[in-house]
């Protein structure tokens, strides 16, 4: 399971097996079942979690209760409300299973101890935070210059097989169109 | 100027006079004039930069050559095409001045070496990265959840300052709707 963790650390900085080590000693491994909820909306986010297998969703609830869905994880992909999680703080949003899923869960105390105390860790977290932001600028763009069915068609070619995993209701929720217009625009 | 930047910086980390001497032969200062680009789409973005005085645009023109605004930068805001600026590729979004502008340069060799001999000087983006992937997350949430008009007072409520310096017809471009849309939200 941790094997997993190290493979994907070192897509950016290489390390040592004792530095190896001492990363896997910040991290616990968790399991959840579909529908079990790993932060809920107003206790604070305590961790943030790297997703070992399974699928996650991180969800916004609005005013009249209607679910809108931020994003989703699945396999090597990490995961928190941030703002919460960076500030220690209570969550605004809710983060919950799609399907079972294991993960491996980083305390923000951990967070800190981590790149206080090994600078390649630092320099992962950095890189990790630098494509995040990108990720989500192209997000705006593509809210900014496309339609719906053009928004359908860009997350099918970046993320085939998310979109394979993803209930029709779900994906509707995420690109922000009501389910039955999502039947039109994917029969 | 560089005082500005030492002051922007110990809001997260401090820095000893030798320190802070040491960041500064990394930058460069510039001036632009209103309307000047200091990045082309289509040409590496070879700098991040960081605001001293004046305000930009980061701009998308989509297929039928309309302008997109993605997001603006005023004082001590930095800004860049940050994927190409990333990857030393060629920008898809080009940057311009709004106001006649003052910025300090980082080149992203300058960018790593800093990043590579002063810990502190990657804590310090690491934070600004966060915090920079967190507002483009509220950015989707407001998307998600809230019509023109909404978005539109959120900004002034979170920017007010940043809105009375805008053009309207640059406002439009950033809220994604039409200039006359926006005569009926602002009037």
């Amino acid at each position: 399971m941790h094997d997993k963790l190290r493979e994907h650390i070192e897509k950016i900085v290489p390390l040592s097996d004792d530095e190896f080590s001492f990363v896997c000693t910040h991290f616990s491994i968790k399991k959840f079942k579909k529908h079990q909820f790993l932060i809920q909306e107003g206790e604070v986010a305590k961790h943030a979690y790297f997703v070992v297998s399974g699928l996650l969703k991180l969800v916004y609830t609005d005013d009249t209760a209607k679910e809108h869905i931020v994003s989703f994880a699945m396999e090597d992909w990490w995961e928190s409300d941030y703002y919460a999680y960076f500030t220690q703080t209570k969550a605004t949003m809710s983060l919950e299973c799609v399907e079972n899923t294991q993960v491996l869960c980083l305390s923000y105390e951990d967070y800190k101890k981590l790149c206080d105390s090994l600078q390649k860790m630092e320099r992962f977290f950095l890189e990790k935070a630098n494509f995040g932001f990108v990720g989500a600028q192209r997000r705006i763009i593509s809210w900014l210059t496309s339609n719906a069915k053009e928004r359908y068609d860009q997350l099918l070619k970046q993320y085939p097989a998310l979109i394979q995993r993803v209930p029709k209701s779900l994906l509707a929720a995420y690109l922000g169109v009501s389910r039955e217009t999502l039947s039109r625009l994917a029969p």
